[in-house]
């Protein structure tokens, strides 16, 4: 039987934190180590322009994503892992599935309605200042990121299933008005993957500056660790697990024997600083060796290219004649 | 003094006729033969997506339009003179500009607010339904067109005057809030540009049905000037000129003197069917050289396409280097 193609997109805004390892790095990882699927990775860094119009940041981001994506055991030579706009195609092909695209549909994406809702919200006129058209845009962008190559599924949270669909949407238009070239993809939801919470109990989020980051150095992880917010039961007071931040983390990347100790540690009455220091030490093994390797990687960027370009090589394999069929089927022909 | 930059786009639509000719290619040849500025000619073929979904209508248009400009006396050594969808980098600017272009500019586009009053006047509850996004977005396009080559002037129609501004607009907060790189651009609309009417006294339109085209062969020429609205005045009886297609289309293309001297005709009451065979006569002498120069370059499509090559080798030289400034701008970096 063939082979499914699986594709994830990583936005490169922000620096990797345990949430984003618990929530995509790790399970992606471990998908890719299956060997079941043509597995392809990438650094979306077209999409980040969205969010960020700070080019220092989106660079150093685009470094640190790639960094840490290998460091926890990505291997650019089973899967294509490669950067977005190392694929001119991409952006072809985005323009293409403009015009087969209805407006309408966009009007109804989840993130341009929030952004209208807070603008009515804060009593503004006009439901769309400050919305640029990248953002109301770019769901025509993730459909060209996913049909170029013939995606089947895409694994996504809850939150981005209405963007699978929708290009699913262009997907059938386009094979009904032009010739059957894409694949209609299917969204992926595992409503298991881990949602992380951070140091103040929301969920961990660069929003809510919560985090820890993945890679912080031994003594900030401490540091970090020491923060997390719990109750005031003292030493020798039975704890609760349910909806402590700290066991929770814990759970997240340890056994069910290692969980299931724990939760014995709380029922004892456990002491908050030595379940921290627990947690910082276990944390700490987990992270040392992919951290060494992650500051091995930032040190040398060059590497870091090297490896995406060989991925982008390998992606152009397919995006280069693909784009030239899809050009073909809408009238864009060599004349001679 | 270093030269103006003026770029000139032509959308790959239909077949060129007499009005395309007096409206758009004339002036154009004409300014690219003084040779006082850095002239970029383009078929713009990705805007035409944006207007027929008919595959071998967009092919065999760019074909005909390519071959009716150099036939008319484009010279692509003198000029850069490229097809839109041969200079990928163009489908980049566009996305990057996309991040710094608001929504509501593109909601003021004069072409979509008349989709949407079409569809108010025909009682839609929808006002977008069936609008595409490349008809909301395809000014960003245009933008892209025109920033990537610091074109300083766009000749266009006053219709198209918005676009420019759009692109003044779009290039101006690029500018501020990134990087100085885009020369802000300027419409030059010459209200003297002839508009030609057709067979039936309207403006001469491919919707409307009633051109002339361009390379018509003689006998269709002739067939089709015949058909051209007079009045009823017999021979003998005077004729106005003002008001007269056939006495417009003359005056398109003919010297004062030629124009004084038919103008004497109809004063002196010239039967409308000697008239015409006039109009044939003096057209079929004007257009029989470059029509067998375009028969035989659409004979050899091998050819156009050579010539568009070499000139998108040219516009490249310019669009790969600026458009790598653009990306480095905006964060998109090589991490080495």
């Amino acid at each position: 039987m063939a082979k499914l193609t699986v594709l994830t997109g990583i936005t490169t805004t922000g620096t990797p934190h345990l949430g984003n390892y618990a929530g995509a790095i790790r399970p992606a990882v471990d998908a890719s180590r299956r060997g079941d699927a043509n597995s392809f990775y990438f650094l979306a860094d077209y999409h980040a322009l969205v969010k960020r119009q700070d080019p220092a940041a989106v660079h150093q981001s685009t470094l640190e994503i790639a960094a840490a994506w290998l460091a926890m055991g990505l291997d650019p030579s089973k899967v294509i892992f490669y950067r977005q706009s190392d694929i001119p195609e991409i952006l072809e092909l985005t323009w293409i599935l403009t015009s087969v695209t209805a407006k309408g549909l966009m009007n109804r994406a989840h993130a341009y309605k929030a952004s209208v809702q807070a603008n009515q919200d804060a009593g503004n006129q006009d439901p769309d200042k400050g919305v640029m058209m990248s953002l109301f845009c770019y769901p025509i962008l993730m459909a060209a990121d996913i049909l170029m190559f013939g995606t089947h599924q895409v694994p996504v949270g809850r939150d981005q299933k209405q963007h699978v669909e929708m290009a699913r949407d262009i997907a059938q238009r386009f094979n009904h008005v032009y010739e059957e070239l894409f694949v209609v993809p299917e969204a992926i939801i595992d409503d298991n993957t881990a949602v992380l919470s951070g140091l103040d109990g929301r969920k961990m989020s660069k929003s809510y500056d919560n985090t820890i980051p993945l890679f912080a150095p031994e003594k900030r992880l401490r540091k970090l660790i020491m923060k997390i917010k719990t109750n005031s039961l003292e030493p020798g007071e039975p704890k609760e697990t349910e909806g402590s931040t700290l066991f929770e983390i814990y759970r997240a990347f340890a056994t069910e024997q290692q969980t299931a100790a724990l939760a014995q540690c709380y029922a004892e009455g456990i002491a908050w600083g030595e379940a921290k220091q627990l947690l910082f030490e276990f944390l700490n093994e987990m992270l040392s060796g992919p951290r060494d390797e992650y500051e091995r990687l930032i040190a040398d960027p060059g590497y870091i290219e090297n490896v995406l370009k060989e991925g982008a090589v390998k992606a152009r394999e397919i995006a280069t004649p693909f784009t030239a069929r899809v050009r073909h089927a809408v009238g864009i022909r060599p004349l001679g």
